[in-house]
């Protein structure tokens, strides 16, 4: 891989040109500003790699960017975003969020953590590599979605009806990080998510406060009902729940022991003096990547302007999302939770499910684990640290495990990239080390 | 009374215009707008009458107007507010409210009913009575503050400090109105309430909900800590407090008997198939009356915006209002409510009193209710329907109960008057009848 590495520092200055010009190009699906543009760029890229393109149409949405190169026994899934989020609160960026700037060692821009340095790096890995050891050793299919931003809507039916074009031996996920303490990670799955609504309903116009005397409150049945889904003791108490949470094998322990975990310095960074139940060391992290949450993300009824209004509110509404485990999965949960509800007569209770995603997770020992742990090794001269599970949720489910594709996922980012925030950045140094273990990754899954 | 009501007809068109002089006047307490020259207004037209009167300055507030004129035994005190709610929303009104107009029998402005048309028809009794019946009987004093809709947060300590100037044997509180059948109404109290904030505070800023595993989440405080306040049967569960909750004594039951309850009006009216409770008849009334409350007005957490946000709020805020019976004092709620979280373990929880008003009544023997009943009956030509106590609340304990002196209330409102909203009237019929009625009471308590 020299003469990989001595390319990759040739061609730097070109390489983040590049990344400039992806950077330059707003893409907000939220705001629906210049996804095609975008696609069109990613398209240009992938040609100039010789790549096959197709921009795959789904319904009402930016369409997916697929394309296939190489050839060899592996088939290598890349899965990324052209789209971003938008970059919102302008105030607070130092620099443009279109403006791509370098500053002390970091390129600042919308989207550089949060997809597009990372999908640049694969494409930039590719060509570095047909460059000097020449034709790649497996074949490589990208799928490059625009819309993960607002929750991949069609990911999942795109992935169903091209399970056969899809088909791969493994997966690179989208993004990754080294951790506060500057060791890669390598992550093998993450939690599923139910995201809903309760809302109770009371007269049909709010009333003075005067007549809770005789008319019902909504905002007292909503909390009576949340108050029969979890224990002070941060049990979730839905019936049957718990039943379907897998506990981790005892090689995901193993694994779990393996990782560092700061905690004190989380808490510091929290502000809070201890985590729940008082946990600490493996207990704790054992509970974050292994318990499911069932969490109040929004909770709203009535006056909640400065100062005091009596008034008697006529609806009240929580956010809850429950995040989920190997086993639990987004439609049960609503089945389960609106059993519960009826069996104590909250039948009044609407549930209104906002979106779901499953769980997902690669075994341990599956090739593209192992090549993307010697491939960190190899790059990164230390021990990767391997997440059996990662704590928040993505679209990964239906476009790798449903179709028997396990993933890992490892990225360009570090611990202060600011995803999703203002100043977004990348390091130059962690960027073009990425660029290195995709070339790597590569090599080494070819020849597992 | 011939001369009177004579009297009254004859000067009819004066006495709407110096109505819609009133009314044309903003004087918006939660704005600062024209509170000056409405006093001055009111101060012209009691000065008119041959009162002696005084602006007494509060703090940082609109001054108290106190007038007195006429003698005799007796001595009524009338209390009233020359400030107004603000007019918002504007595009719901059908005229500028402050462009008094007449519509089919009825005068719009904003305040006519709340209190500037009580206010005036008071003043007119007393100018139609002193031109026809010679020398008023008794002595009157008038207690006319400006800030009634901010919560009259001066009342309390003008009422305590002026306690020997404001000695007076009953007192004709702001206004009142005709029920949903045309009968007039008397009230002889309310209730009282306690206004308060809870709040739960965690992590030192939001967080994203994949945390919500290892990290605590005050919504979820909030929700645990409000389900021990009160039960699914709408059993206040606050420890110690229905103790000191006053049941109606026989009198007051009898009161109660007899007034006409229009509950399937009511329901239907709210939208709502049932009272809390399945109540109905004399028990509904009963709990609406001489039940306290304890009224989730507002709640808040994290993110209430449309779709979904996966956020771990850090703060949490619940808005509680308390309604008060007799004995149950706003301080006392405070305490006991202090003291029922602490006792659970929900110290974290913070009570944050917002404002606070005791509850009055005056005993129906007294003569003031006596000589109400009497006018009310001789006026309207039916029974007044009369209420021991209002399950709203209002400043009316310092003034009077706090003095030891009887209150009652009573005015020129109709079901309809849209108080605090827009197209607020009163019906140019009930407001003749109103000032009538303050002639004959005048007659009648100082004969009592």
């Amino acid at each position: 891989m020299n003469r990989f590495n001595a390319y990759v520092e040739a061609n730097a200055e070109r390489f983040i040109e590049e990344l400039k010009e992806f950077c330059r190009q707003p893409s907000i699906v939220a705001q629906g500003i210049g996804l095609e543009e975008m696609g069109q760029l990613v398209r240009a890229r992938l040609e100039k790699l010789g790549a096959e393109v197709r921009l795959m149409p789904v319904d009402d949405g930016p369409p997916v960017i697929y394309a296939e190169l190489g050839r060899g026994q592996r088939t290598l899934l890349l899965y990324n975003h052209y789209d971003v989020q938008p970059p919102d609160p302008l105030d607070l960026w130092d620099s443009g969020p279109f403006d791509p700037r370098i500053r002390e060692g970091k390129f600042y821009a919308r989207g550089v953590a949060d997809n597009k340095g990372d999908l640049l790096a694969r494409l930039q890995a590719i060509e570095a590599y047909q460059a000097t050891l020449g034709e790649l050793p497996l074949k490589i299919k990208c799928v490059f979605e625009g819309e993960e931003e607002a929750g991949s809507p069609h990911l999942a039916s795109f992935a169903a009806e091209h399970a056969e074009l899809l088909a791969a031996d493994g997966c690179l996920w989208e993004t990754g990080h080294k951790d506060e303490s500057e060791r890669p990670t390598i992550a093998l799955g993450l939690k599923g998510i139910m995201y809903l609504e309760l809302r109770a309903h009371g007269a049909k116009s709010d009333l003075h406060s005067s007549l809770a005397t005789i008319v019902p409150n909504p905002a007292w049945r909503l909390v009576w009902a949340l108050s029969t889904l979890k224990d002070e003791d941060d049990n979730i108490l839905v019936d049957g729940f718990m039943d379907h949470a897998a506990e981790p094998t005892a090689a995901e322990m193993e694994m779990l022991a393996a990782i560092p975990f700061e905690e004190e310095k989380m808490r510091a960074n929290f502000g809070i003096p201890h985590f729940i139940r008082g946990l600490t060391g493996l207990e704790a992290l054992k509970k974050h990547l292994y318990e499911p949450t069932c969490t109040i993300c929004g909770l709203k009824a009535g006056y909640i302007g400065e100062g005091g209004k009596t008034v008697l509110p006529n609806t009240a509404m929580a956010k809850l999302d429950f995040r989920l485990v190997p086993n639990l999965e987004p439609d049960l949960v609503v089945n389960l939770l609106r059993q519960h509800l009826d069996k104590r007569g909250f039948s009044d209770i609407e549930v209104v499910p906002i979106s779901g995603l499953h769980s997902a997770k690669a075994p341990p020992d599956a090739p593209i684990v192992k090549a993307a742990i010697v491939a960190a090794q190899a790059v990164y001269g230390q021990e990767p640290v391997v997440y059996p599970l990662m704590a928040s949720s993505g679209p990964m489910y239906p476009l790798t495990q449903a179709l028997g594709i396990p993933a890992v996922a490892a990225g360009v980012g570090h611990p202060g990239s600011n995803l999703h925030a203002p100043n977004e950045n990348v390091r130059l140094e962690d960027y073009f080390q990425g660029i290195r273990f995709v070339g790597e990754l590569i090599r080494r899954f070819a020849a597992s």
